[in-house]
């Protein structure tokens, strides 16, 4: 399987759009499946085939990623009617980069393996931008033949690739680790940036000093110029990092690890999608904060 | 008041030291006090000039800048008994540097203005190694009189600025806002290193993921070094962020702005100090995680 393996993506949300607006800039042949129509046909537009199911993509591809939401969405795609796993080749390899409880990584590459199906356990890292350029961090386990076989093609996803462990579930620990760390320090970003309006200071202002101090993070960074900037477009919706605490708070109490601060940003997030703010872009977890504390939010430049 | 103002440094542990030191480099006749002999003897070794109070030292210098640890030190070298308020010059400007509650710095400020002595809200960031080299960030607040006297030393002490406003408290209200970002992010990375570790990940492989995601930070970055070397000779003691988080939490509650992270992270702080870890370096609240999860953290290389 070389630089030119048939590819299916399913789920072009924003993450897999990237990925395969990616490889179709590095010339590969892209089959992409979405249960919304529009995001197929954007995907069509950039030059992707369209496939009817899941079934029907992973029947003519060689490595199939899949970028879809969450447990159900990946459960539906595999194992429900017309999915991939009635079709997949023994040759191929499928790569699951969801963010999905652990313990369900595990389960559903084992019973792939007893099909005589290859799953990766991949997710990734690092938000559209670094989609759409290969960039991304990647947590990868999976047999070695399986990495093997795949590894050409996800060298062109994501340039930064980790190898966590030998078997299905060890690259989700991983990314559940790190969400954690995302999801409370986006929260307290917003804690943070909302304290300092209601005391007087001004948002730009304390953006520059968090940067430039130890209060700094990566999300932090990221996310903050949207609130600056009043714009809550959709990158990545508040109901992803919201599904994405709950699997690390709930996956640190049956650890019997303390998640005191994994159960206060779900909290926040959670709240915040009450309020109606899911579909936003995650940095609308501050209009949790904001709302409460009575502080007006910079509007859209 | 020139390069070569007289300095007077008060409370020499990390961050003072690394101040005066910097300073003593750069060919400044600096003067220290500190509560420990052990501190002033260290300073002494330097180059500089130990002083035999707070008032002693202030008699004989055009700035002072005092690095104690709260609100208790600050009252007592300023206003208590040989206190620096007796004997500043008009001339002179006092730097208050440490983290107290922005209440509390616009009152001492008030104070002192009363008096007729000037002081600048002045909290820094960055740690040690930044406060030896100069490369500081500095939440500056006063009157611009008092910043235009005093900012040729402060350029020497902190490389990057920030004007937050033009009395004290508004530096420490930025400060706050910064400190209550790094102490839950550094909750934070204790609760996601441990809950990696149990699920049976190797810690160094964690550390390189995270630092190529979207969970990173700064004090991620700075402090799980230490514990993958299971060093924790204290640069920050624990009960400083304590402290922080304290008042951090305090802060967003008098102001009506929910704080459920900075009261978690506080409450985490806490309880590893209950635990007996108040004089470790900071990165040891990881400890708190690591004990209750009975997960074996790596030992002293």
């Amino acid at each position: 399987m070389g630089e030119r393996a048939r590819v299916g993506v399913i789920g072009v949300g924003v993450m897999g759009m990237g990925v395969a607006r990616n490889l179709l800039a590095r010339g590969y042949p892209v089959r992409v499946r979405d249960i919304r129509r529009e995001a197929e046909a954007e995907a069509a537009t950039a030059g992707a085939t369209v496939c009817s199911s899941p079934a029907a993509l992973a029947r003519e591809c060689d490595v199939v990623i899949s970028l879809v939401v969450d447990q159900d969405d990946t459960e539906a795609i595999v194992f429900g009617p017309d999915g991939l796993a009635g079709t997949l080749s023994a040759q191929a390899v499928y790569v699951m980069s969801s963010t999905v409880p652990p313990a369900y990584a595990s389960e559903l590459g084992a019973r792939l393996a007893a099909r005589g199906l290859s799953m990766l356990d991949a997710p990734v890292s690092g938000g559209p931008a670094r989609a759409r350029d290969g960039s991304l961090s990647m947590m990868i386990s999976g047999t070695a033949a399986a990495r093997e076989r795949a590894e050409p093609l996800l060298a062109d996803v994501a340039a930064r690739r980790f190898v966590v462990g030998a078997a299905p579930g060890d690259g989700s620990k991983a990314k559940i680790v790190n969400n954690l760390l995302a999801g409370v320090n986006l929260a307290a970003a917003g804690e943070a940036m909302t304290l300092g309006m209601k005391l007087g200071l001004d948002p730009k202002l304390v953006f520059d000093i968090v940067s430039a101090s130890s209060g700094a993070s990566w999300i932090f960074a990221d996310r903050m110029p949207r609130v600056l900037a009043g714009d809550y477009a959709s990158r990545a919706a508040t109901k992803i990092l919201t599904k994405d605490l709950s699997i690390a708070a709930a996956t640190a109490a049956a650890a019997g690890v303390p998640g005191p601060l994994a159960e206060a940003a779900r909290d926040v997030f959670a709240a915040a999608v009450a309020d109606g703010h899911g579909e936003a872009d995650d940095a609308a977890v501050i209009r949790y904060y904001a709302a409460r504390a009575g502080v007006k939010l910079p509007a859209k430049a």
